[in-house]
Parts: structure tokens; C-alpha cells; sequence
């Protein structure tokens, strides 16, 4: 198996996404892995180049660059490129750390969607209280969304959660403003409706209140309201860790209390870390296609390649496909 | 100047509503209170019960009424006849701890919106880390909104913090997925344009993971995103003061760090205490109508009344109507 890995992209490239690769073939047996950019950048980070090729380019796009004009214009950046390793079949999945909407509009115009998925999904797993995650999709690939758009992320993020992250029969939630049926706008009273005739093990609405204490293996959203939910989450655990640093800091007494117990926070930090959970997947695309956070570390890269060799492994892209292509889809009322 | 609460509402009712009304005209001298609801319930926590007069009923709106239906049918609840009470100028605002659906709902159909305000918003002040807060707006008063319809929130929600907040020239944020013009949805991509145009201090998109450290006074968003805003920041803070307090009950030494500063985590958990600020005004009604936190204790009830005495004294509905009125609103293109 090979995965293509844009070594530029993230604010710890080369040297994170290099070690990650480093790591990975060195626990993974028949794993090869190509890794895209500056050749002289990425050979100082790489004592074993066991089972590791480098396809040299000084070309990349920036955080700045504006997506779709980055992939059209930037052909020989290492993401563009990254993403043709998979295209033209010398990779069976790619990675990228760098500007998201790039990675977005080279899945969609270099890799290609699924024959059937109208969207694909930007689709991170989040952490829950009991330690089991979620899968929310779609974060923002598609920010107007229709109902059998949700219907087909349902689908999608159910045969994920399934396959890679081993759940049986996977629940599925509509986020909502309500938990009744009946409840919201437009758009997540279509998609109620719809959801309960598709096949997968739909529960109803939940709000975005509980999911984070694990209301359902599966939750969908349109791209616009998974984005808000997703950095409200970001924003407000940061927010609220802040505020715990300066509450520590504040006299010698919690300072004294904040050494007993450092450890312990480190540990909470950690369980709310998504990057445990690999990247966020990009969903109905031709062959799996990985986000990595921007912040990733050596680990965190190594989480998004190990996703990345058990959605190859386990065929997501070919259920997928299958599953979709034997559903009579209605998108007439939209 | 006269108050109408619904004494039945919230799920410390009658108590904390009786309770904080007491307080209320304690420290007011100008300040008339009406408490309507069952009076055997109510008295007993009135020992003073100066300038406070009751309207007795024994019928109530509960928190599983469907909205609309609850406030055509139960024309005697305690919620209906505190909306009534404004409606024929017997009181010059209301507030209720009850039913949020009912609420707004009485809102409408029994107060009434401010003529050229299409939408009412639901909007509450949230907390931010520097202290300030900052006003939401809406959180699910209209989950279907229009551009036009964000751009009267963006001038109710200034006037509202101009006068009631004492914030000289509130800046008004769009809540978005990017901070660059451009981005968004059809929705927030029109209804920047308008902000544009608007007679309030657009800084342009804010995104959900900077609201809370005070990216703007004023952030106005589609009532379905800015509910699942709300209800991710609730989700995210119960759920890390959960794991938070679990980390402290691990082991004997995290319970003796605990004790070490319990009181200083009691003051982070009380500035991230929005009802501190008050209740959620329903903006765009022709008097001030007030959505006390379903658990509002006395202090909160306290906190709600007082920011009707201050939009009332301030004159923010008049203040709101001859705004609108001034602007040739053009609602053709939506």
C-alpha cells in the first residue's frame, strides 16, 4: 500500500509530517510512502528513508492562497501534486496538514467525486466524555447544503464509523435545534424525513448540547452549521483553558495546587486532543483523501496515515460506492 | 414604571421569581412589579410584598407545550397574561423563565413586533473572557432568516448595547466560517453586502472560535447557527467542567489541589455565568419582552429584571422603531 503525503502543508512542516512518515513504515510492514516537497528540506528529518520516496517540487500553496485559484494555478505545488499521486493511481490514499479549502478543491478537481455523492464531506472525529468520539460531517465543504446531501453524508460517515472505528451499527444524529421530530428549518425537517427511510440506524435529531457527551456515533450537519459547532467547540475549550492557566496563576496557593494536579490536567488536555483520532476524512471522493489538522505534530500526522492505511484496508471508498450506487435517489423536491 | 413577570416559569418557580422580584423593588424605588400565576404558590415567599401586586391564574404553559398551540389555547396560562399585561399597556415590559417557544410565541402573536421589523431575534448576552460580553442575536427566534432580516438584528442589537450596555459604537460582527469577505454561505455572503451598507459599525465576518474572546459586541447570525452556537458553547463548558471536576476527584492529591482552589474555580465557573448579564430580549416586539435562563435562580430573575427597567428607561424599542423606520429597506432581490 502507498499514501501520498504533501510534506509542506501544517505549521510544523516539513519536519512533523517527515517524522510521522518516519514512524509510520517503521511500525507498518507493507507500508510505502511518498512523501511531496522540498527535497532538501525534508532529507535533514529523515535518518531512515526505508520504504519512503520524495517527489521534489519548490512550489506550494500558502494558508493565503485562495483555494480553487491555488489548485488551478499552482501545478506543481506539493498538495496538487500530492493529490495526483492518488489520480493517477501511484497512491491509494493522500494526506495533507496544509490550507484545507486547496486540499477540498483538489479532491474535488484532481481526485474526484464517488459516481452518485453530489458532495463530498469535510468529516473530523471529536472527542466525547466517555472517550469513544464522534464523526461530525460535513465541517464546511459544502456550506449550502440540500437533504439528500445530508442523507448521502449519513451513509458516508455511518460505513466509516463502522469499518475504521469498529462500531456496529453505528447511531446516527441530526443536529438540531430540537430533539423532536419536527423541529428546525427547512433544510433538517427535509432531511429528517428522508434519514428515516435511509439505511442507516438513524436516532432523530440531537441537539449540539450532548454531543460531545456522545449523543450519537454519527452526527450531520450542513457545512456551514458542522463549521460553526466545530470552532464554537475549538473556541470555547480554549477559552475555557485559559481561563484555568490564569486562575492557576493567580496566587502562590494555586500555583502550589496547579503543580499537584499537572499532570492530571495534561491528561484531560489530552482526552478533548482530536488529533488522537486521525485527520478529518474528505468523504466521497474516488480514494480517501485526509485533512490533517494545522497544528499537527509528529503524532498527529502518524494518527491521520494509520486512518488513512485502515480506510484503504478496509475498502470505505468501495462500500461507498456500492452502497450509494444501489440507492434510487429523489432529489426532485429540492 | 411596571414590571410583568410570569411567576410560573423556570425550573425554579414560583421561588426564585417571587424572590427576585422582592429584591428588585427593594433597590428600585420607581419599580412596580405584577407577578401572575397562582397566587396560594406565590405568597409564601412574599413577605414584603410592597409595590408588587399579583394576578392570579391557575392554568400554565409547560415546558413540553407545543408554542404556538399552547398560547391559542391556553389563553389563561400565567405566560399569556403576562404578555397581555404589555399588550394593553398595563405593564411596560414582561419577562418569563417559561416555555422559550411560548415565549416568542406570545411575543408575536400577543404583544406584537415593531412595525418594519419582519423578525423578532432571540438574544442573549454571553460572557467573554476579558468580561465585557458580548450580545448573540438571533439563537432561534427565526431559524429560516433572510439578509434583510440580519441586518435589522445588526441595528437592534447596537441600539441595544448602546444604550442598555453603555458601549460607544458597538462594532457588529457576521458570524462565518472565514473572516474574508467572500466567504460563507448564500445567506451570510448577501448578508455582508447589506452590513455594508447598514448604519452600524460592521467589522466584517467573526468566526464561533473568537466570539467568546470578544471578536465583537454584537454578533448577528441565522437563528438555526446561532442556536447551535449557543448550545456548543453550554455543551463544551458543562462538559469540560464535568471532566474537570473528575480530574479532581482522581485521587487523594487532586482532591487536596481541589480544595486548594475551589473557590477560585468557583469564580471562573461565575464569569462564564451568562445569566450575570441578564436575560435574552426578544428584540423587535413593541415593548421590551424578556427570556429569563429556564434555571434562573433569585439573582438572575434579579439580573432580568433589571435590563427591562434599563431598556425600558432608555427607550429602546422607540429608539429601534424610528431606526427601522428611517431605512429604505429593499427585500426584493431575496
Amino acid at each position: 500500500m502507498k499514501i501520498a503525503i504533501d510534506a509542506m502543508g501544517g505549521d510544523h512542516a516539513p519536519e512533523a509530517i517527515v517524522k510521522g512518515a518516519v514512524e509510520a513504515v517503521s511500525q507498518m510492514e507493507h507500508l510505502h510512502i511518498t512523501l511531496v516537497g522540498d527535497e532538501q528540506q525534508i532529507k535533514p528529518h529523515m535518518a531512515d528513508a526505508n520504504r519512503i520516496d520524495i517527489i521534489h517540487t519548490d512550489e506550494m500553496v500558502t494558508a493565503d492562497d485562495e483555494p480553487v485559484r491555488a489548485v488551478r494555478r499552482k501545478k506543481n505545488s506539493s498538495l496538487v501534486l500530492t493529490a495526483k499521486e492518488v489520480k493517477e493511481n501511484r497512491a491509494d490514499a493522500c494526506i495533507s496538514a496544509g490550507n484545507t479549502g486547496a486540499l477540498m478543491s483538489a479532491g474535488l478537481f484532481v481526485v474526484g467525486r464517488i459516481q452518485g455523492i453530489d458532495r463530498p464531506a469535510l468529516s473530523p472525529t471529536l472527542p466525547t466524555t466517555d472517550g469513544n468520539g464522534f464523526l461530525l460531517l460535513d465541517v464546511g465543504a459544502n456550506v449550502d447544503a440540500k437533504a439528500h446531501n445530508l442523507v448521502q453524508y449519513a451513509i458516508m460517515g455511518s460505513i466509516y464509523t463502522e469499518k475504521v472505528r469498529k462500531v456496529t451499527n453505528p447511531t446516527v444524529g441530526l443536529l438540531n435545534i430540537g430533539t423532536e421530530e419536527g423541529k428546525g428549518n427547512d433544510l433538517t425537517k427535509k432531511a429528517y424525513s428522508h434519514l428515516k427511510e435511509a439505511p442507516v440506524n438513524f436516532i432523530g435529531n440531537v441537539e449540539a448540547r450532548d454531543i460531545l457527551s456522545g449523543a450519537a456515533d454519527v452526527v450531520v450537519t450542513d457545512g456551514f452549521s458542522g463549521n460553526i459547532a466545530l470552532k464554537t467547540i475549538e473556541g470555547t475549550a480554549m477559552t475555557m483553558f485559559s481561563m484555568l492557566k490564569e486562575t492557576f496563576m493567580a496566587s502562590m496557593k494555586t500555583k502550589i495546587a496547579a503543580g499537584m494536579v499537572k499532570g492530571d490536567l495534561k491528561g484531560l488536555q489530552s482526552k478533548l486532543d482530536y488529533s488522537e483520532y486521525g485527520g478529518a476524512g474528505l468523504f466521497g471522493l474516488a480514494s480517501p483523501v485526509i485533512k490533517a489538522h494545522g497544528s499537527s505534530n509528529t503524532r498527529a500526522i502518524y494518527n491521520a496515515i494509520q486512518q488513512a492505511v485502515h480506510m484503504v484496508e478496509n475498502d470505505v471508498t468501495g462500500t461507498i460506492k456500492s452502497t450509494v450506487q444501489s440507492i434510487n435517489w429523489d432529489k426532485g423536491e429540492e
